[in-house]
């Protein structure tokens, strides 16, 4: 089971309540891009890559249901689902990466009527999220290079197949190092304030049978003071030109005290996280999520009644603590800001060339594919 | 209102119940040290000046139930119960200090008879609660000379009232500071796994009205790289002789990047809490807790059933991220060890020349104090 996917026959977007993990396993159905921008902000599904995937097929789901009569029309309706979609949360970049590829191969289709406009728009959804997986798999190839024979990794929030369409990024790093037969024992922070750790990653691993260890967030430090730390790992929900990752509160901590104990510590990243437009952390805008998710918990306040709260969800974990950052293309060391233009071009050389074999094996194929 | 206190009446010795609080405020009343010790490891009390002053407690009522005929079976019985208490928590040094000050007056009465050696114990454990209070007023004095005028204190855990019999220690130091008309607002970091900053400082903070905001642990290192802190507080459980300092776990991490960006990071440790028979942190017992102190919040288990957990209580801060000691004694700079070893002689001359000036002034007043 994936994450998020496009079901064909009612034209519909499914995904995971992950709000809903690991007490039941529940399937949420939209059928309107504005139920799709809801459950990214309310974060029925969340994680870099799968909102990136969830963005678009709301894009698909834009398409599909326009009653637009005419290509223009249905462009700018396009236009407008991206703006709401990628205002749902403010920190990935994903979301508009994603959108932004679905409009731009729309607009870069000017022979199409919008009954082909529409397939291709869905098309190109599905066709991130499939491409997600692969990418996925590539980096946790990449990234288990990296992984001792045998460690202990320290992993933060949810980075799995939940975070992304399947495998996942930094935990896709860890299933590799598993696959190739590595002895891999992830020490599974919580996560505060909503517990994608202790929810998410644990549930992951478990299924998988990836010995596992959760921990407060709060034990991090003690654990790599101690020596029982090998590696950290962590995602992205932005990764800024100069190397700089905005990422799930915490991971600063993390990143600061594995260098300070001479630890490795990797984010890993698809390059589709990369904003070259960005020229360093400071300026990616840090979402500031409810009071509630630090003083209330399971519906029932435990902090006093009225007390104010600061709820940043993303820090930025500044460059030079970074060990690396692992991509799809590869692994990426300091300077860093060199190997992350190189990656993201290589990527988008590669997306252009299967774009065109594409084109060029079928036409006509591809644009009533689904 | 104390934290914990003996009722005269009564002979009981009573606490409020911190594992209800903000939601309750509930007194407990313990008959036998057992309770006493029950309490302690269970956490009704909590905070190493205040567990400190509860086992102290705990010998007064080992003495006054007793039904000892003679003053050896007596003393042996108190060595029983300091044996017990002493063993309710592992890490924080007030345990035994307590314990063993209240055993070492009553050896050295051997003029007393038992009805004279149970009041002797009563009257040092209610003098060790009554000069916590005063001790902690000296800290704050000495430590809010270090708080700027306009100062963000970034605080971990609960270090007040509730920490010790009245005032508190680091949170003691923030009152110290209001009352020298200082602007303070204080940043509580919620301190999981048992929230003793969202459900007790919060609590006493919001009671006087000093400005606060409530953050997950994960939020502090993100604050401290926005420039939004001046100082950082905490408190101690154990303070080694070279001036390691074992504290609630998640402490070492805030020391370590209070540094990294040039905060100043202060531990602030009644000379109780310094331990010169330790050579370093690393010699200190850690506690290991409940796993579901992790797994579970409010009473519902968050992670999957039959999750693996880790759930260390301390952690320890090794001296060179620490820019001083705040003892009732003075503020204690690097190099630490002779500063803490001064410290503790000062406190234990203090405390010699206020017994031998109460044994010259009325040796019988004294021993029907209660």
């Amino acid at each position: 089971m994936r994450t998020v996917w496009w079901e064909v026959e009612s034209a519909t977007v499914k995904m995971i309540d992950q709000r809903q993990l690991p007490l039941s396993l529940e399937i949420a159905e939209y059928s309107d891009f504005r139920q799709v921008a809801e459950a990214i902000g309310t974060m029925v599904v969340r994680g870099a890559p799968a909102i990136g995937a969830s963005a678009g097929f709301g894009m698909a789901l834009a398409a599909s249901r326009s009653a637009a009569s005419d290509r223009d029309r249905l462009l700018s309706e396009l236009e407008q689902a991206k703006s709401i979609l990628d205002g749902a949360r403010p920190t990935a970049v994903n979301l508009s990466w994603a959108t932004e590829r679905v409009l731009r191969v729309a607009r870069s289709s000017p022979q199409q009527d919008v009954q082909g406009l529409v397939s291709i728009v869905v098309g190109e959804a599905r066709r991130i999220a499939d491409e997600d997986v692969e990418i996925n798999k590539r980096m946790g190839r990449h990234g288990a290079s990296i992984v001792p024979q045998t460690a202990n990794i320290l992993h933060h929030c949810n980075t799995g197949t939940l975070a992304a369409v399947d495998y996942g990024t930094a935990l896709g790093v860890v299933r590799a190092a598993v696959e190739q037969g590595k002895r891999v024992h992830v020490w599974v922070d919580e996560t505060r304030p909503r517990l994608q750790g202790a929810r998410l990653s644990a549930w992951e691993l478990m299924r998988d049978s990836i010995p596992m260890t959760l921990i407060a967030d709060n034990a991090a430090g003690h654990l790599m003071r101690s020596g029982r730390v090998d590696l950290v790992l962590f995602g992205a929900d932005r990764v800024a030109a100069n190397g700089d990752v905005a990422n799930k509160i915490g991971s600063y901590k993390l990143a600061v005290c594995a260098q300070e104990n001479g630890i490795p510590c990797y984010s890993v990243a698809p390059t589709s996280t990369v904003d070259l437009g960005l020229p360093h952390g400071d300026a990616v805008p840090i979402e500031e999520r409810d009071w509630e998710e630090v003083a209330c918990f399971g519906g029932s306040q435990v902090a006093p009644a009225g007390v104010t709260v600061y709820n940043p969800a993303f820090d930025v974990t500044p460059h030079r603590y970074l060990t690396g950052i692992i991509t799809e293309e590869g692994i990426c060391y300091p300077p860093l800001e060199a190997g992350l233009r190189e990656a993201k071009s290589r990527a988008e050389r590669r997306l252009g060339e299967a774009a065109s074999g594409r084109r060029e094996r079928s036409p006509h194929r591809e644009a009533s594919a689904w």
